[in-house]
């Protein structure tokens, strides 16, 4: 079973994909890197030799049903987790805020969503492919760019009776938390179903849906649950399940055929296969984690300041800062990319140099980057290569 | 980053997960096991540990479009592998079906969809999911449920235009291979859009789409391609592409945000994480492995032929057959069931005895398997397991 040698779509001449050398600091990966001792158990129970490898005695018809391996009580530990009533797993937060909105558009046809402004793109695609129409409220503009109470309240009663309210819990332009508590209490009062999209935050930090009002609950495992991707969750809660999860009705003409385990929104079921099998391994530690969040936090606000102090460098967003995913603009770096003969591809090389990846190759006027899940030691090596480049006189 | 050992859901128990000590004989998994070379390289290069792996480089905005590593050439390949003009990775062969049933939906919103009657579920709920109604061909019946050209024209006549055709190329009852050539020929005549679910077969026997007059070809690697899951693909026309593979037009009115480089109907970006990297890597072999195609279908029938002399066995599906999935009834095993003190579960355990796994758990009346990729040596165990359940006296 060799493969042969000619072919190098993988062989990029680039170490920044051998993750284990490195220190990662992109602020997509850092809540996604998965244990140690998870990867290593994969790899030695020979888990990823088989391509179609968890579904090897489902006799229940969906991959959320299984109990052998047990993921029917995986999903309902994620559900209590998250402070909902059902989860299900799918192919990623994306295919989750999908089903929320291909619900919405059955109940709303011609319903308007009104999201933040500082959406992730797969809120938007996935109303797209549903035929819903978004409206954003507005944020505060530079440099905080905060999603305030007010001015989504204030656009909810313009709008006069959203179909379903989006609120980015993190966002990934700039890591400010939304008030979802909040605007959750609105919602409540209002009856309008609240989505929460926790891509960035659900598994890295304590969430309870119930506690922010929330209707649904959108999850990305490769993004901040320690775990190989593409895997998603949605939890939501038991009156929307029943939507929301409700089971195939179709029933072709000639053979009779039912395929009511299935859930169509979910695509029947969503397989899993090896990206549900590591999250399960990884769960307890993502329940552990979620408890030193205000440790991480502490840390993450230690660091602005230090690069803060290296010069001309500011962070973006709402300060103190309440998440790990940091941007900020770099006019010191972009000073000396304008006389370095590798332009803005010198902040990115340069730091790949001292062992550390992540930042986005060509960009030196702006950078989003992350600590999270870094020991004091590597936070010093991350600062102290980004003091020795900004020494760099090009 | 210990895991604590309270958490069990992967301790089943079960050492029929420890892939790597059995022979699998499950026909959904014999076309998806990954070549060892691709399996020790993904764990010692550590493509594991970062949950979130292909998009590291991204500049791109879809991880289709990546060249680092070079995700946009090998999708070009396998386009062309598959006798195609373009192709996108997706959230396994339903995914890829949603996206076709979405184009038809929109292109004939009432449309009604003609399947063959030997049709994957997923086919079916990707119709649910985009509100397109399944018309069913008739097959023969028992035994060998063949999908013939005549019953499906004179279906294609009684429906007058059906918006899409599907073929189940290889079934995954009995293993059939559908008369595709010979459907998109018809399809071709009378302009109706004809898409072939590849499945179980693109990856393990040779295709070209122009040569089925297919529209869409739809793939899954984890089933058949040696590759980890949940992945597939969707391969299409020049023609097709433009509206399948249409990029966003969503605007949010207030940011004004453009997400030109998305495409919905493959939710914006289909990520690929660690199964997009695995079946890159697996994809040279797999180009090998289809050429042997006529020595895996003699290698099968043999076995059928050594299967029946055991005993009161027979092959369902068509004979000689053409494909590696094979379904029998099994009086010979079911007697012994109905003495034996583990009922129908007597099969699967005393094959898993004697190192075989991948028997439905409970089965013993009817059996599913495969013996492709496996050598002769190992299809000789497996023969050899079943003679000496067979003389079991309960």
């Amino acid at each position: 079973m060799s493969v042969s040698p000619e072919f190098s779509a993988m062989d990029v001449g680039n170490l920044s994909y051998r993750y284990k050398d490195f220190i990662i600091i992109n602020p997509l990966m850092r809540g996604g890197i998965v244990p140690k001792s998870v990867t290593e158990r994969l790899c030695d129970e020979g888990w990823l030799e088989v391509g179609y490898n968890l579904c090897h005695d489902c006799i229940e018809g969906r991959s959320s049903l299984i109990t052998k391996p047990n993921v029917k009580e995986f999903l309902s530990e994620i559900a209590v987790f998250f402070g909902g009533d059902e989860a299900e797993h799918t192919f990623g937060c994306r295919a989750a805020q999908f089903a929320v909105m291909k619900t919405i558009s059955e109940v709303s046809p011609d319903g308007v969503v009104l999201s933040d402004p500082n959406s992730h793109y797969s809120t938007n695609i996935a109303a797209e492919m549903c035929g819903l129409k978004v409206v954003e409220s507005p944020h505060t503009g530079y440099p905080e760019y905060k999603v305030e109470v007010d001015s989504v309240i204030e656009k909810i009663e313009e709008i006069g009776n959203p179909a379903l309210v989006v609120m980015t819990h993190a966002d990934p332009y700039y890591g400010n938390l939304a008030p979802v508590k909040e605007i959750g209490k609105v919602c409540a009062e209002k009856e309008i179903p609240y989505m929460v999209n926790s891509a960035y935050t659900g598994g890295v930090m304590p969430i309870n849906m119930k506690d922010l009002n929330a209707d649904f609950l959108t999850l990305s495992a490769h993004k901040s649950m320690a775990s190989i991707g593409p895997l998603g969750f949605l939890v939501t809660t038991y009156e929307w399940s029943r939507k929301v999860f409700a089971l195939s009705k179709s029933k072709p003409d000639w053979t009779g055929r039912a395929f009511g385990k299935k859930i169509p929104n979910v695509f029947g079921c969503s397989i899993g296969g090896l990206p549900l099998v590591c999250a399960m391994n990884s769960f307890p530690y993502v329940k552990e984690r979620v408890k030193k969040w205000d440790e991480e936090i502490n840390k993450t606000n230690k660091f602005i300041d230090a690069m803060e102090d290296l010069g001309d460098i500011m962070l973006l967003g709402e300060r103190p800062h309440r998440h790990h995913l940091l941007h900020f603009e770099t006019p010191l770096f972009w000073e000396i990319s304008k006389k370095h003969r590798r332009k803005g591809f010198f902040l990115a090389e340069e730091m790949i140099k001292r062992g550390i990846v992540g930042l986005h190759k060509g960009l030196s006027k702006h950078i989003k980057l992350s600590v999270y899940g870094l020991s004091d030691e590597e936070v010093s090596k991350v600062l102290e290569a980004f003091k020795e480049v900004a020494e760099i006189s090009a």
